[in-house]
């Protein structure tokens, strides 16, 4: 055995005899906080970085004691079905919260024969371990509810969107055999409004305003029924009552973004001239025009993702002899990219910073908190040069997508490529995503893992 | 303090202790092999990986204990200039080789005042250290180059392509103020000739034959006189005395890459039908072709860089007390990027894997090696959804740059897209790249660094 071996070996063993001693002297709960920033890949993280903290600067994400990579996985939806090399935030909520690989669009349930997988907060809860869903999008969508509901198709959010779902008049899926009348467990929010989590907060009270299916009561009247505390604004969260459980939704569907582009544009096409139509050596360009990101009015009337993050922590902590499990999702990193907004994304990193601020503190104060962050999938995104490595050739060059030129705070300017498609919406792209933790994920997560590990971790972490 | 702080600081202090007492009672050579995969970000990682090892396989990177992020950093071409957030390998490979922030273009010269700046070989010359530096690359190429040479513009590589640098008639650059008969160094081929460099491997063979600037001898004869044997095939590397210096030339410019795309076929254009150019929704597109990946023939003409890199291990370790530096450069990631030529960037990832191999077990037999790979930025591939994550909607979406469609040895279908400009090369683009290391960078490489910081701690763990 070689020298570095011997110490990393030695340092491993310290690791492991100190998490056993700690394990065994201390009753003190265990609780695992998991942030997920939706298509947080490593081109958002350093856009954000460069647009909040400036290129020399540091996010709270990288003064992080751990950071390593997760491979996404997902499948053909058949049994054993083939790799699919990019995936959507359905099947990767369902890796994480199940440590099942599955395909694309489904919520905890299997790849071809649609069996239920058992999510970690269903063991924690069977285990008298608490937990919670955060997110920026509709409490409904497919992350935050892969954790706690199990459906073959992520678009059946309501009573009301079970058969036949269509976007004008396009057939997009059908959740038929999950409807009560047929044995199943109906739509997501009847899931959610009657699962056994302690907290739930985000966007998507429309889905709770239909009737159940079968009841003469709403979807909100069943959560109510089930015990949950219901608000619906910033002041009513902070005031709801530690003791009971709390669903909280405080927009119709996903929640406003704190910034966005000037107003409100978003990444545009470069016009080239006349000539260049003629042939691409031809003519000039005109490219879309430099603009700011500013705050988008909107999210003045919603909490934070920080103060959602605040609230669960105090429900779920509130007199817990057991611990917990809570995930939080910073959402529209990836739904205003699909959009090609970065100063959306942007504002959307910013809030994951606070939210993982808070996630530190309460670790600082609540030993045995293991706090990771990661992402779903990878994004459309890109940096690119906003002054081409090819400036000397005298020729209109420019991006076939649609490119945003941000005027940086330290006064310089970036400029976000989008180039997946040309669909009305982007891509994901299949990188293998960040991972973060703090210090107790040190020997428990590996530099490199599959994404279904961190089920298996947080299981572990939690003695479940 | 809490537990798990008193735990990470245990063993960050077990890790110190250990470290001082090796380095007080290990009288042995400290060396540093630094990998860089030119353009080796994650999208070329997770693309490679699910290539070579499958999507749930792992390259011998995932099994590196220690792996982290390194932010790019370039600034304008001034003295204190601002950030420019996307950078090229010449101000990446000088931020590497020398701590210093510079502008694209530079080969270790600062950013404005064109001063020289001091590079890790030669201060490991000065310490009695040997050096040396091996690529796919031409030797005189932005990367290697970097590690061994000054001058304000890395297209200047041999004595004839000093003053007015053009192609095609365009004027792209001039090193004027770096010709001998100035009072300068010479273009880059004759200053590593006169370097003290002991092993130099790659292509560039070209880049040796004019005449050196003010002498009657070529440039290769330079090197000869300076002590270097020359090499040009595998056999005269397997075959040189480890004793001399080694300056090995195979091929004129960049070396033959291993892989390419069925009859060197790249990305493509997807094409749309006539009635799809009257609007987007309507009519069909025909999509590339699917290819597989193929050997490509010339590279059996020439040294794979794992026997480039084995030789370099040789001659550098040849009866050495004192230790060296290897920089060991895959550098067609990122030129057939450039080319979207997916195949070959593969390819490539394949020898940087193979090179890692050799480097760790040369760090396995010994010790005090830190064996470091990363990349100098990201590039422009992105791995997006073979079938879209709309396929629903039963319109006619395709990406709007150019797309490969890769067979993977696994059975399914990898889509690579280019799409950061028109131009005939792709774009660099801007996100942070990965870092690896072995045991040894363990405590030494923190999660997050800001790439200068590769110089700083190679200094240091050579003790320079």
């Amino acid at each position: 055995m070689k020298h570095s071996q011997t110490r990393h070996a030695l340092c491993t063993l310290l690791l492991a005899a100190t998490t056993t001693l700690g394990q065994s002297v201390n009753a003190e709960p265990r609780q695992v906080i998991l942030i997920i920033g939706d298509g947080m890949d490593e081109q958002q993280v350093t856009i954000a970085r460069n647009y909040l903290k400036g290129a020399n600067g540091e996010l709270l994400l990288d003064q992080m004691p751990l950071r390593g990579a997760s491979q996404i996985l997902t499948i053909q939806d058949k049994v054993n079905g083939r790799p699919i090399y990019v995936a959507d935030s359905a099947n990767t909520a369902t890796s994480m919260a199940t440590g099942e690989v599955t395909s694309r669009g489904r919520i905890a349930t299997s790849a071809g024969n649609d069996q239920d997988l058992t999510t970690i907060t269903e063991i924690a809860a069977a285990a008298g371990l608490r937990s919670g869903i955060v997110s920026t999008a509709s409490v409904t969508d497919a992350t935050p509810s892969a954790f706690a509901a199990h459906i073959n198709f992520r678009m059946c959010e309501n009573p009301d969107a079970m058969v036949d779902i269509t976007y004008r008049d396009i057939p997009l899926g059908d959740c038929s055999q999950d409807l009560k009348a047929n044995g199943g467990k109906g739509s997501i929010a009847e899931q959610l409004a009657e699962s056994q989590l302690n907290v739930i907060l985000g966007g998507g009270s429309k889905h709770f305003v239909p009737m159940a299916e079968g009841q003469a009561k709403s979807v909100a009247q069943v959560a109510q029924d089930n015990g949950f505390h219901l608000v619906t604004s910033a002041a009513e969260l902070s005031a709801a009552p530690v003791e009971q459980r709390l669903l909280g939704t405080f927009s119709e569907s996903t929640m406003p973004v704190r910034l966005q582009g000037e107003g409100g544009r978003e990444a545009e096409e470069a016009e080239p001239s006349l000539l260049n139509h003629v042939h691409p050596y031809l003519g000039d360009v005109t490219m879309p025009e430099p603009m700011n990101c500013e705050a988008n009015p909107e999210f003045a009337n919603v909490p934070t993702l920080q103060q959602m993050t605040d609230a669960a922590l105090r429900h779920l902590s509130h007199e817990n002899d057991r611990g917990f499990f809570l995930m939080i999702e910073s959402a529209s990193i990836d739904k205003q990219s699909h959009e090609r907004k970065p100063c959306g994304s942007i504002g959307e990193v910013e809030q994951l910073e606070e939210a993982l601020a808070s996630a530190m503190a309460f670790a600082d104060s609540h030993p045995n908190t293991l706090v990771v962050v990661t992402a779903d999938h990878s994004q459309a995104a890109q940096l690119i040069p906003e002054e081409s490595l090819f400036a000397a050739f005298p020729l209109p060059t420019f991006t076939p997508g649609k490119v945003a030129r941000i005027n940086t705070p330290e006064g310089s300017r970036m400029a976000v490529n989008y180039a997946t498609t040309n669909f009305m919406m982007e891509e994901h792209t299949g990188a293998a995503v960040p991972v973060y933790s703090n210090a107790e994920g040190i020997g428990r997560i590996a530099p490199f893992i599959r994404q279904p590990e961190i089920f298996t971790i947080t299981r572990k972490y939690l003695g479940l």
